[in-house]
Formats: C-alpha cells, sequence, structure tokens
C-alpha cells in the first residue's frame, strides 16, 4: 500500500510504477516520472535518493528529457530503481511520506500535466505475431487455403515502421491521403483515404542495445526488454492495399502511430505471465525458450464518433492470444547482427483472439467492410469517419489491485486537399 | 581554381565541395569539413567567418558533431555556405589564402583524419526506383509476363529501412545468420547466409523537414534535398527471400548499409541535370514536374578477393538510368502527411541500366547465380566471399573537373555462428 491513495479500479498502483516523461505548465521542461494512483512522481526532483550501487553513478539519467539513457543501464539499475520507489512510495516509509516540502515539489496531479513520448525512438518494428489476425487477413486477400504464409509458422514475421510518426496519445490524426486502385479495372487514383482503420497493438521498448554484427541469444533477451505500452498503428487500407507489392506497408501506415505515456515494467507484468502457445512445428532452437513470456493483459477499443455521448467497445481482446513472444521477437530481430538501441520500439502486430470481438482491427471486425460494426446510439462504422476518437486501454488484474496502461488515444481530423 | 592543388582526376575540386564529419588522432572530437583536393577544410576552425545574413545567426551548427542542424536551415543558408566556401578557397581570394596561421589549423590531410556518419539518421527510407533492376528481378521471380507489378509504374514503391545499421564507409560488414529455406521441400534451416549480395544505390539527405499531417508539394520538394551520398544496400538473399513474404524485407537488409562520406550539394551536381525519362504513363498531377532532375552520374562498382592483387571492376552504370525523380521519391513520402526530419536518409533502390555490364547487384549480374562473374586473376563470383572489399564510386565529368563522391566501401568478415 502506498500513502498516496489508489483506487481498486487505477491503472497505477504501487505493484504497476511505469515511467513516462511528463511536462507540466508551471514547470515546462520535460523531465521523467513515475504515475501512482492519480499522480507522478518526478524523479528529477528526487534524483538525490537513487543512493543505491548502480545508480549512486547515474542519478543523472533521471534529469534527462526522455528514459533512453535509464532503458540503456539495464536490470541492474532497473530493479535498484523499482525497489527504491516501491519503499518511498510505501505507506511504512517515513523518507518521502512525511517530508511536506519534498512532497509539495515532487508530486504532481496527472491531471494537469502533459505527457511527452517516453523515449526518442531511433527504429520502430513492427511484427506480424497474432495467428488469428495473420490468418483473417489471409483469408480476406487470399482465400481459406492460403491464409497463413509459409514462413508464418516458422519465424516472427516483421517489417520497419516509420519511427518520426510515432505520436504519443492525445495526438491529432489527420485523416492520410494518397494514391489508390479502388477499382482494379481503372486508374489509380489520388485523394484521401476512405478506408482508415486502426490496429490494436503493443509494444515494448528495447533496454542495453547491442552491437552490431553481434546478435542477442534467446537466454539473454529478456535483459534487453524494458517494459510495455499499448499501440495504435492507423492502417489506411486502400493506400495500404495499392502500395504494398513487394516491399510491404509504407505510406499506408507512416502518417501515424499512437502509443500510451506510461510504460510498464517488465517486472510490473512478470506476475501475470501465463504458459507460452504450444508452437507446432516447433521453431528453430535458436527461437525456443522455455520462460512462461505470454501475458494475460486484458485489451479493450473503445470508438467514440462525434455525436455520440458516450464511447462504444468494439473490441475486446488479450494480449495472451500472442504466438510469438517478445523474447523470440527480439532474438529473431538481432540474430542477423542487426544493433538494437535503447529507445527502439518493437511492437507485436494487431492483436486478434479466437472469438470475432477480440478482432483488433476495423477491417477485421467488419470483414472488409462488408459487415457494419454496431455501436449502439444508432451508429455504425465499416472504416473511420473524420471526428471519430480511438481508444485503447488494457490491465492486468491481480487480486484487489489493476497493473495498468492507461489510454491510447487519437482523434480522426479531416484529410488536408490542396486546394 | 583553389589554392589548394586540386588533380584533374580528384573528386573533390572547387566545383563539388561535399560536407562531412571527421576527427582526427590529435583532436577527436568528431567535426564538420569540406573536401578540397585532397584536404579538408574544418568549419569548426572557421565558423566565425560565416558573416552572412544567415549564418552570422547560426555559426553554433559548424560546432556540432553531425550535419543535422546545418541541413534543417535549408536552402539560403546552403547557398551562402557555398558561395563563402567558394570564395576563401579561391585561389585570388586573400582572407584564407594567406592566413598561415588559420590555414595551419584549419586544413588536415584526408589521410589521416576518420570519417564518420555525416549525419544522425532518423529514419532511412529505400525506394525501388530503376526500371531495369525491377524488371530484372521481377524476370526471374515471377517470369518476363509479370515482370513490374501493376503499381510499379504509377508510383514510387519505397519501404522503410533499419537506420540503426547504416554505417560510413570502411566499417566492416559480417555475414549474417538468420532463417532460410533453400529447399522448399524441405524445412526452413538455421545458417550463415550463402547468397550474401550488394545493391549499387545512391541516396539524399533531407534537409529541412515538414510537420506531421503537412505534405510537401512537388513544386517545393527540392528545397528539402540537402545533397547526395553512394550506398550500398548489402543483401542476403536466401534470408530475404523466405522472410519477405507479405512485408518487405527485414533481416535480409538491417544488417548493414554502407554510405559514402561526403554530402554532395545539389548545387554541385544541378550542372549535371538531364532530360527526365519520359514516364508512361503520365502520373497523376502530384507527382508531376517539369524541372530536369535526372543526373548524369557515373558510377562503378569493384570488388577484390582476398587473394587478388587488384580490385575487378564488375558494373559500369550511371545514375540518370533512374525512372523516378527524388523530387517525385519525396514528395510522395510526404503525401500521405509523414513527417521527414533533417538528416533522414532517402536511397535510390538498386541502379541498373539497359546493358548487363551497368546491372547494379551480383543477383542480377550473375543471373541469380547461374552465370559466374569473371573477375580475372582466375576469379569468378556468383554471390560474396569472405573478405571480399567492394567499393562504389562515382562521379560527373565536367569540363576538365570532376565532382566525385570519393569511396564507399566495405569488407566481408566471416559469420559469427555460436559455438
Amino acid at each position: 500500500m502506498s500513502f498516496i491513495p489508489v483506487a481498486p479500479e487505477s491503472d497505477f498502483p504501487i505493484q504497476n510504477l511505469p515511467y513516462g516523461v511528463f511536462s507540466t505548465p508551471s514547470h515546462p521542461r520535460p523531465r521523467i516520472g513515475v504515475a501512482i494512483g492519480d499522480q507522478i512522481l518526478d524523479l528529477s526532483a528526487i534524483k538525490h535518493l537513487f543512493t543505491g550501487p548502480v545508480l549512486s553513478q547515474h542519478q543523472d539519467v533521471f534529469d534527462e528529457p526522455t528514459l533512453n539513457s535509464f532503458m540503456g543501464l539495464g536490470q541492474a539499475a532497473w530493479k535498484e530503481a523499482r525497489a527504491l520507489l516501491q519503499n518511498l512510495l510505501s505507506a511504512g516509509h517515513a523518507r518521502l511520506r512525511d517530508d511536506q516540502e519534498l512532497r509539495a515539489r515532487a508530486f504532481t496531479s496527472q491531471a494537469v500535466a502533459t505527457m511527452h513520448l517516453p523515449a526518442t525512438i531511433g527504429d520502430y518494428t513492427d511484427f506480424y505475431s497474432s495467428r488469428q489476425h495473420a490468418t483473417n487477413v489471409g483469408i480476406m486477400f487470399r482465400g481459406q487455403e492460403n491464409a497463413l504464409m509459409p514462413n508464418w509458422l516458422h519465424l516472427p514475421v516483421g517489417y520497419h515502421g516509420r519511427a518520426s510518426s510515432v505520436v504519443v496519445s492525445g495526438t491529432p490524426i489527420r485523416r492520410p491521403v494518397g494514391q489508390m486502385r479502388p477499382d482494379n479495372t481503372q486508374p489509380p487514383v489520388y485523394g484521401a483515404s476512405k478506408r482508415l482503420d486502426i490496429e490494436l497493438e503493443m509494444a515494448f521498448f528495447v533496454g542495453p542495445g547491442n552491437r552490431l554484427g553481434e546478435p542477442i541469444p534467446i537466454s539473454k533477451a529478456h535483459e534487453h526488454i524494458f517494459g510495455m505500452v499499448l499501440m495504435n498503428d492507423w492502417s489506411a487500407r486502400d493506400i495500404q492495399q495499392w502500395e504494398y507489392v513487394p516491399l510491404g506497408p509504407f505510406l499506408g501506415k507512416s502518417f501515424g502511430t499512437t502509443i500510451s505515456p506510461w510504460v510498464v515494467p517488465m517486472d510490473a507484468l512478470l506476475p501475470f505471465a501465463v504458459p507460452n502457445p504450444e508452437q507446432d512445428p516447433k521453431p528453430l532452437p535458436y527461437l525456443r525458450h522455455d520462460q512462461p513470456y505470454t501475458f494475460d493483459i486484458n485489451l479493450f477499443v473503445a470508438l467514440k464518433g462525434e455525436n455520440m455521448s458516450q464511447a462504444a467497445i468494439i473490441c475486446r481482446s488479450n494480449f495472451k492470444h500472442m504466438y510469438w513472444t517478445m523474447l523470440q521477437q527480439l532474438t529473431h530481430h538481432s540474430v542477423n547482427g542487426c544493433n538494437l538501441r535503447p529507445g527502439d520500439l518493437v511492437a507485436s502486430g494487431t492483436i486478434s483472439g479466437p472469438e470475432p470481438e477480440s478482432f483488433g482491427s476495423l477491417l477485421e471486425l467488419s470483414w472488409r467492410g462488408t459487415k457494419p460494426i454496431e455501436l449502439g446510439q444508432g451508429q455504425t462504422r465499416t472504416f473511420l469517419l473524420d471526428g471519430d476518437e480511438v481508444t485503447l486501454t488494457g490491465y492486468c488484474q491481480g487480486d484487489g489491485y489493476r497493473v495498468g496502461f492507461g489510454q491510447c488515444s487519437g482523434r480522426v481530423l479531416p484529410a488536408l486537399l490542396p486546394a
């Protein structure tokens, strides 16, 4: 228990302690904080309290405007920070609880804070690791027989995404303009996307990197994973469909990718690990591991149109539906010697479960636009309309507490078409 | 003419003046320089001489360890810098010529300098804009009938590459390990790539960026292009072939991409512009421009095996063979609102001309490994062997001078296979 009040349905009890970067109107410099209840503990204000063997040498990382340096310090530093913060915030610990002057400086209400990207993202990679999603898309585009590509069950398929357009929750997303070919018997056309979609994903931030040419074996992969966020990989299906052969998604994705601002550390998630899915065929040895690294994280997508009084839940899913684990993704990513760097973002791909209500994109929920999704209040959707606000949430349910992710939210602005 | 001696076959006469980042053993801090003959003019040592209306406010950009800030200043700053440097270096101009003390501090021999990446690359994008290359690869993998994909003549196809593994010329490249499926009747295997290849490319650095959601019209595209380098997009064909469906190249490329260290400014290249290729079908209006933006740049690939006394030229090509221009690439890249940032790297894709000797990859030169390439000295190659050193060079031929790119070079190290 913390001396900071935490409601039972709060995403941010003392068991969580996610890291983020925030600023306030009175103090506009972005700085590192930890969420507790509805408050933020400003780590730049208490950096002098990090006096353990590792962090006493690195207190400056808490003065930086991003988490990259802290991420790069690795597990020993993360564990030391977490243990100290759980102590400092606990109801039974006097050091911070009884220092009214320091408390006044160090705590900020989340309601007045502006959140920023938690890290400078050097590279952003998106995997495609939900079997149900890959199967659904495969059925729609290639039919039941060839739904899964031959490589899919042998390796975690992934691709490079655009790092510059990864934005923090709350950033509006402009409907993209581009080239499409809605009618294959006609030439392509230029215009605003008519098939704007979401993708329910989660992503992890890389901690310590590896040198170019030096792969990370799967036995060490966990040491390189700092923590997780929610991610909405906004997608323009009509742009994507015309452009993506043979080199993959490009402008159909690169107009914006939203992440939640609070990075939940792996140590807060490990209590919610469940057995890994059976993998058949058994992967090659470099991708095998025994450690349970599949996580029971409840996920929700809510959509609120401009004329709706409240949001409708359009998807209920769970991160445990992933086929490939994050350990396998990270190991595969570096097997060729590709260097990862602290702050790199690695995403899961769309998370779809077995039930139709757990499909993680409008493409699947509306089955390629053929089945309108009922939102109630007289509203339906196949793809997104201007003004729609999409919010992802997620949490692990503990005994009387939740380890949650806050919100990953964005609203669609109308396209800017040249006069 | 400069007071610094410049041989006629030098890549770096006063008509060129490319920018790079260098350090020296006696002065290990990376800093910005300009190449002239076999010398480097250290701009940090002469930053006080940039007294024009734009740069007098921004002299600090020449104290930085990368070109990003200078790139971001835009055309007015670039033109002012170039005019000043051409003056300062000219034989008839006394300011620098006669200041022996400043000359001693400001000039360094290229022979003692270590070159670094010219910019921090936020995102690296690779296009696929040579029609002959796309056709060659299409014939090999899909047959003559379906060689070009339906979208290829309508838009510049491109994809996101890996920024972290872009390295400067001279960096060794470790042969990648990964998953391949050489025999489709057998399961995939893990091991060192047996089909390690090169790709002859050029790339441009982005100058001023655009804000997310705000496309760059083609009429403004030139203002966002800082300058060009040579690029070798090392490729492991066996890894690539197994992984790339449906999301594009990933680990088959991300183990290393080499660029030349000197960024040749567009103002040095514009005198070598030639008419653009006829485009049929005519592209959509957002991709149309009249300005000649196709460049006559002679390109060469040399390969030197460990037991060879000298390198063999295996490809003679020209950048003028590109179908899509850099203006079209940049405009298409931002049409969806994707934000570009100063220092982003945008590559051409493999440059192949109409003649077999102008094909820009071993895949094409050896026609998928079926026709060994004769190197002389008793050597042949289909794909690269350990110890092979590959060097790209290129230059525009002026009247009595060359505007050249220096070297883009790398040597293959043997794979690291776990015991």
